[in-house]
């Protein structure tokens, strides 16, 4: 199973992918019940960016970015990269090289719970990343992994082909065969939110819209 | 004394609140004896924001921000929601809206030793928070909590009503009894670094503006 | 050895030190061989600045600046403020005062490996700053330290009059006897990714510029 | 309120502390509605000790351990000493001398959210310790804190009096005007843990001795 | 999917998770090409024990340890409890009651991505624990979770019938289908480091055991 | 300077080095003004252990121990290996074999800014080691490093035959030039604070010892 390149993968349908992107991390997140995130150490290099892309997987060894060049191979327009180190690294795997080459083929952005470098650059080009770490460090290509096999990055599972969509909020997975459903239901949750908000944009109370005080008295709350 | 809501607290006048918002975090916090600032793990969500208020303070427990709602309906204008979890956590307790629900009963933002989300829509809202994290991980509404109780917040201590200043350097907290004389004592401290700062502007030296010399030599430092 | 302050420091020549910055901190890290570079936990205040200086060293006690009062005597233009504390800490060593002392006499920015604070006026005089964290908490002026010595600053070597280059990517030190070598591999590399960021933006793979193929496979990649 | 030592302290009777030590963190946090713990940073220095003592408090400048010779002159027989550092610090405050000092008084044990040192010296004397850090780095004897004044240590508020436990399992405080009925509580909840031990370890289940089976189908747990 | 309790899994046979944990976590990790390890932050409350188990898995809300009740009437003899909360959590999920509970079922050990209080009643009871923190914080019975599903555990993807490896080096685990291959990949690695363990006893170097001084020479490595 | 062995080294003489042990670390870093020590992360692999040695240096690419082989070729008795990352890794760079080997030829330990494994068998080999980590995970041989080059090992500079003193304190290192009088000074330290230690317990207090009074007065210390 270590050290191969899976040439082909099946990817969600653009049409759903950018459905997701538009609805945002927090509230995709929230339309499969609370799950797929990463963690909250994964940043965005810059603010504004909101992206959702199929996923391109990386399993590359600490210090090492040679399965970044094999994966760019594999990248199809609307594609996202994203990588999970095999140990915990913070090194700087991929700058503007690797970015103008990964975007020459379509890839929206980078997802990397590791390092990454040329900021400044990134920003410029649009190619937004988000990462555990900003450094310098170089890295070398002495050592094998993988492409487009099933990674945990950064606490959640990715089969090659999930959707990901990342924002200033983080980054969620939402598995390829459940897409479709996971954004029928954001899209419900979002025209819901919109009624809600006007509401309380009035000043009505979350207490009464969601009628919490009986629960609230019957568990105990005490108003003194 | 768990699971209560205090209805009733007295505030600081907004005069006075107002008045340490414009002296910053910085001097308010030297000005009462460098006391009072949250830990550095909290940071604004945006740059820029500038803001003080009275404090209606949240106990929560971990993934739970039921007690936010709660907290609302007990807003004036001019305060400022402060949570501390009652153990460590990074979920996003708080997004648009709830902001939208604060912001309408004249909250001028949150202070949350967890995390949020909504980050996007926040910012344009200009509703600005102060927290541990940036995480969309969703929360429940399961297990009561307590509203203007006194809390440890970030490791800093504060009663309902409290001023809590928050700025790009970070979270302090004024107790309401001290408010008044800490910005007598802040906004003197202003004046007296407007000379200052033309001094050494001008070129001239701390070493000789706070006559430190002597002190240097007695102690023992040595110029090679 | 403690408790000195060395006043006669060599520099390298102001044309070197610019043509470094220009290169950026991850090229020049590169160019001396992947060393040099700070511990990522150094990021910039604000996002955009890209200095270069020659090191003005602090070794300072923990929650204590007033070797920094000792050190701006030593400024010269085209320094660059570096300090490390005997011990791990957060506090804000350095604000606006300081940095308008320290940018009358010239200096160009502080890499500290501690706390700053005053950050919205430093942002407004342009003094760029890459701090281990940001923080309100004052410090006082009571143990001596030393200015111009070797340090060790958030896991790298300084000597005084080392070349310091910091930029978004972070802080790489280059010894002031190898800066003008450096600086020509740097020049060299970046006139030589120019030509690949063209071919990459063009769609060619790094798989076949850089030749990796043979290689891969005979470290027995397989492709699925 | 800044640079001052309290002579005069009511403390717990010491029949009540002993009672506390022997119940254990865990059961007087429950006792007293899960409140009082300090952050889960703060491990002993050894495996096995359980002490409780009447707090004498210390608040110290990072790096500085001068307040700890004037705190073990209000020392009394069964007191704990406790401190917190005005910024975080990890240096070794605290050693094999100062707490021969301390046990010549009667202390029973230090707390301290900072480092400590003479490791082996502490064990042999019996002497524990709960800090954040181990680590040799000395201190100075340069700037002024207070003694038994109230103090946020590790996220908890302690007053000097308070009855602090410490164990395996971490530190407690119980407010001192708490103590007694805390105990009670603390007593109470051992004497039926006995009985559900003895239940469970026969084999019985927590769902059915808590009666949890209804709960859970009525909120909706499946078994497939 | 969410809040589900899966009744029937298929475990390893006890003889092949026998030996497993008798090879240890090094080797088992080895012998499935370096991977299955749960990060390093999970530390064992007692040195000494080594386990191994089949997996009975436990996703549980932040701070609510309701489904370890559930997750016990699962257990049968020989498995482990692992559990994974939704959200990074340092609470104390786990102490001396359930442990009885637990052990009077059959389980050998809990590995738990949050705390564990109750250490010295624990160890005396010989039921050993892996965690990420030791704290007493108490946790609540309000929030359903799910047993026996795919989990992600500190960044390691476990199968319920899995089988934990767990000793003083950490947590390993092997897919259960593997396990037989593993066991006897382990057992053949083991054997032959113990004829290399005496040639390295007897002064022999690696360099020459394992021939790497062409390569190294090849590779560029200068003596001087 | 990159992938070099240095095959001649200088030593301390051993007679020294083992009364630098003797000392342990904390003597050992006040006697050399408080400077030396690695960070507070680095942590025995069990407890009691004392040791000192003189230093071969190892820099390794993250997840690369292949250097160690090469080190070991260049130990003498009364060595001991420390090895620097060039970045951040917890990796287990170090098992039972490669002790065996070091342990062969006279190696009385290791201290790495990283990870070890086989910790049972190290403890019971009796060769001691202090890390950043303990983690099972394995490593390559890879990437060419440097023996006995200048290396900064968890914040400390170390050179090759510098002196390092490591027991349950930490770490310290002392060069080799200054090891003669850093000893002599330290064993100064030892008998002085003997006398200390009999009058504090005997009960005589540190601000009398000291003369601490005075200047506590002076410096405005108020007793309420």
């Amino acid at each position: 199973m270590a050290n191969i390149v899976v040439q082909t993968i099946e990817r969600a349908p653009l049409a759903i992918v950018d459905g997701l992107a538009h609805c945002g991390v927090a509230t995709v997140h929230e339309a499969q019940g609370r799950t797929g995130l990463l963690a909250p150490h994964m940043r965005p290099i810059y603010p504004g960016a909101r992206i959702a892309g199929n996923a391109v997987t990386i399993s590359a060894a600490p210090g090492d970015n040679w399965m970044i060049h094999v994966a760019i191979e594999q990248l199809q327009a609307g594609d996202v990269l994203i990588l999970a180190p095999t140990s915990p690294c913070t090194d700087g795997y991929f700058g503007d090289l690797l970015a103008t080459s990964a975007q020459a083929r379509g890839c929206r952005g980078l997802i990397i719970d590791a390092g990454v470098r040329d900021i400044r650059d990134l920003k410029e080009m649009d190619f937004p990343v988000w990462s555990k770490a900003v450094h310098a460090q170089g890295t070398v290509k002495n050592t094998l992994g993988s492409v487009n096999v099933p990674i945990v990055c950064a606490g959640a599972l990715v089969h090659p082909g999930d959707v990901v969509i990342a924002d200033d909020d983080g980054v969620c997975v939402v598995p390829r065969a459940d897409a479709e459903a996971v954004l029928a239901i954001a899209q419900a949750r979002e025209a819901n939110e919109e009624a809600k908000r006007r509401r309380l944009a009035a000043g009505d109370l979350g207490l009464d819209i969601y009628d919490m005080r009986p629960r609230l008295a019957e568990m105990g709350l005490k108003y003194v």
